[in-house]
């Protein structure tokens, strides 16, 4: 059975969104800088779809980080582009805001309250949506990832959710060298929980920290 | 002139201390577990005034943190182990909760609202009480210092003042692998702060990050 992995960018305050996020502004003030050290690598860009771009160790992380992912799990917000648990014909982004070849290339499981049909994009991804909770999400996903691991993507809501749960296998969090000042926390209010630190890669613009969560 | 360093540690979710510190349990529920990567280092030791220890990485960081300072800076329920404003003659560690010989070897500023006369302890460590504000401890410390570097040791709320008073050149974080869930946040509401990574040490036990903070 493939591992439950987290893997998400962090300001070294811990916030995965900076103040007010909005429609507009979804990462919130300097949110952006969250996702800078990706933005120009080789890796990213053939992800998207594009050509070129940075190699090198960063590149290297982000490529492993997709490498065995057989299906992702995200929030409803981090489909839509910060759009909250309205009805879908309120949302502006109804498709997700990913493009129509979204990075993804896997099945995605986005949670919801709203149930619809199932999404289909360019490139591998299809966009699934579970009414009923993360765990069912889980369930869904590990049936589609036939035996590869399961990212949970974001935001912050749905990896509090993984790990009050206890099925999240390993955490790899991508330190933005920045300080946010607040924002959305990436793990709020939650239990104490030993991590085992696995491996640190570290590059001028960002440092990889890879744990096992220990049961 | 020397640099204002902050070097402390935090959990990967950014507390400094767990959910509900008390005077019998300052560092809150599992916060002495921030600590743990250190006890056992000779360096740790050493200061402590004992022999012995493991030597590696980690000793040789802790080593090295203290090796420039030339004054310390911290607040006052650093200082009387989680004892908060009140004054003096209620606090049940007037002396600090730090031993006869503390570990600090150098002058030691307290923020406080209390004034009173300097305590010196053995082993080189004073601690002088600062009515006025962390920049006039500050100005005291630089003077002190004569041309070494200052140390912001904690708690949370004097590493804010000193960054918000935009005065910190460097921040060290130990980041202990936990989940604290709750407790102290290290930065807490502040301003967007951009960094810049100079070095990253990891072991088994923790994660060594240095920034500089740009201006």
């Amino acid at each position: 059975m493939g591992k439950v992995v987290v893997d998400i960018s962090m300001s070294l305050d811990g916030f995965v969104a900076g103040p007010d996020p909005r429609l507009e502004d979804p990462l919130g003030r300097g949110g952006e800088r969250l996702h800078e050290w990706a933005l120009g690598l080789e890796s990213f860009r053939t992800r998207h779809g594009r050509e070129g771009g940075e190699r090198g160790t960063d590149s290297d992380v982000l490529a492993e980080a997709s490498e065995h992912i057989g299906a992702t799990i995200m929030g409803r917000r981090m489909f839509s582009g910060g759009f909250g648990p309205g009805p879908w014909e309120d949302d502006p982004n109804p498709d997700g805001w990913w493009g129509e070849e979204p990075p993804f290339r896997v099945p995605v499981f986005v949670l919801t309250h709203h149930a619809r049909e199932t999404v289909e994009m360019r490139g591998g991804t299809s966009f699934i949506f579970v009414t009923d909770g993360f765990e069912s999400a889980l369930e869904e996903a590990r049936a589609a990832a036939e035996g590869q691991d399961i990212s949970v993507a974001g935001g912050a809501e749905a990896v509090q959710e993984a790990l009050a749960a206890g099925c999240v296998d390993e955490i790899q969090v991508h330190i933005a060298p920045l300080l946010l000042g607040g924002g959305t926390p990436l793990f709020g209010d939650g239990q104490l929980k030993q991590l085992e630190p696995i491996r640190v890669i570290d590059s001028p613009a960002v440092t990889h920290v890879k744990y096992r969560v220990r049961t």
